[in-house]
């Protein structure tokens, strides 16, 4: 079944022929071709409004809050005082909502490729419209990858908010992508990037560490529950040439975080960080569930 | 629709009229009416055999390790030296199994009602016949409540493997049979119980963890990554009346254990236990998502 196959009362996303996830609908409220993706907004029973790009789910209103917070305030936290953010991709401005709650912050550079998605969320999400209002925040639609490559020492902290490595974002996954990242980064600077599903495709978790690794001397892996990604959990990567993910945690700073979030909090920052065994696996390459077919 | 509803070439299962998780098939197995529920079994592209009773997925080869591991293996490793153990339910020997790892045990009763899922799953899992010929294991077969309201200061650890509180297993989530299960504890002794998702049913968790506070003086909850059970996040809760749960943890027989599993490790052990901000909310009886409609 392709999503367009779905029946008028249920979106499916179906994860390689082997799984799907069906939300059911109340209304289609939006559906249009941009230049790079088909761009969806559904109304659903109980996720609330979902984006899906190319009829893949993008976030739900109801978990979206566990994506962004993980990816933005573990890495901030990481650092005693951020200042320049570049988002790569987050065209929903989800990501850049979470940077703004941190005062250091003087600036927040998002580069998605595609400006039709923001222009499509601010109609459908409430924090879209905010946030792209933000004095601090610059909303560019341009190529990432050449973006990243035009700026050197300018940033504390890079963000990777991509879709998966198929089509457009497969470039956001390699590293000569990583090599620029590097460049663009200040010292002491992060770089932290969505980085899949390692239940169900531990062989892309490794491929992904293995890129990372080969221009970060520091990298890390961290887990979180999201329910409307395949599999249900999701992974994050966080590396740096020369700062770890606990080296700079601020007590203070974080009880501030704490207090505005659904999701994230200080024992998180840590406890996120510990790793099942399979994925711990998955990382050094090693897939424990080839057996079952398909990745 | 209903799992019979399901096309040949799938299995769904549908999470309150709201959403859908589907597995592809490539042929069913096993199927029957026992006394108590419908019993099948299913073999799939992606998650090897299936146990689903009354339609519902009780676990998939490919991710019951998440299950079976934390709910044996956090409770065992929080005592010195644990002997005995009560299995309510977990007909299939999964906990049995991960019970058996640690070389105190001398004894393991299972007590579920339903002799019929044990015989189906010793013909097509592995691990069932072999665990039910273990000279350690007693396997019952009778009402659970019945039988640990028959015993007093017996067990060093009650693991309640339940379905979800609908139905036959809803007396489990009851402070009546937490009560009982303290008096079948010795000093020292725990209950672990499997206590749903929080991401789709905080309400459910908060009266969980009600009725366990209710009855027990230390109680806490830790979370796991379960990608075929609803919302891929599930919750286990952990009481007694004198012992929490990093009271004696033992970093050799950690160890030791931790070369066996798939999932559980040292780390886990406490980092399980750091909760999302929704999660702490929902065991205090709050729910973040009231807003989304039905729970």
């Amino acid at each position: 079944m392709s999503p367009d196959e779905s029946s008028a009362d249920w979106f499916h996303e179906e994860y390689k022929g082997v799984s799907r996830l069906g939300l059911k609908l109340r209304r289609h409220l939006h559906s249009e071709r941009s230049e790079y993706q088909k761009i969806d907004v559904y109304d659903t029973e109980f996720f609330g409004r979902v984006l899906t790009l190319d009829g893949l789910i993008m976030f739900s209103e109801r978990d979206e809050f566990v994506y962004h917070e993980m990816l933005v305030h573990v890495p901030l936290l990481s650092q005693p005082a951020p200042r320049d953010v570049l988002i790569i991709g987050g065209g929903d401005c989800g990501c850049a909502r979470e940077v703004l709650k941190h005062p250091s912050i003087e600036r927040v550079v998002q580069c998605d490729i595609d400006e039709r998605v923001t222009r499509v969320c601010e109609e459908y999400f409430e924090w879209t419209a905010r946030v792209a209002r933000d004095s601090r925040c610059e909303l560019l639609f341009a190529d990432g990858i050449e973006f990243v490559g035009e700026h050197e020492n300018s940033f504390d902290l890079v963000i990777v908010d991509s879709t998966d490595p198929i089509g457009p974002a497969v470039g956001l996954f390699h590293r000569d992508f990583y090599t620029k990242v590097r460049r663009a980064l200040k010292p002491g600077g992060v770089v932290c990037a969505q980085s899949e599903s390692p239940h169900w495709d531990p062989p892309l978790v490794g491929r992904i560490r293995a890129e990372l690794s080969a221009v970060f001397p520091k990298t890390a892996a961290y887990l979180g529950h999201i329910p409307t990604y395949p599999s249900g959990t999701w992974s994050w990567s966080y590396a740096s040439v020369d700062r770890a993910h606990d080296d700079e945690f601020d007590e203070k700073r974080a009880a501030m975080i704490d207090a505005t979030t659904v999701y994230y909090n200080r024992e998180l920052q840590t406890a996120s960080f510990a790793l099942p065994n399979f994925v711990r696996e998955a990382l050094e390459g090693k897939n424990r569930f080839a057996r079952f077919g398909p990745q």
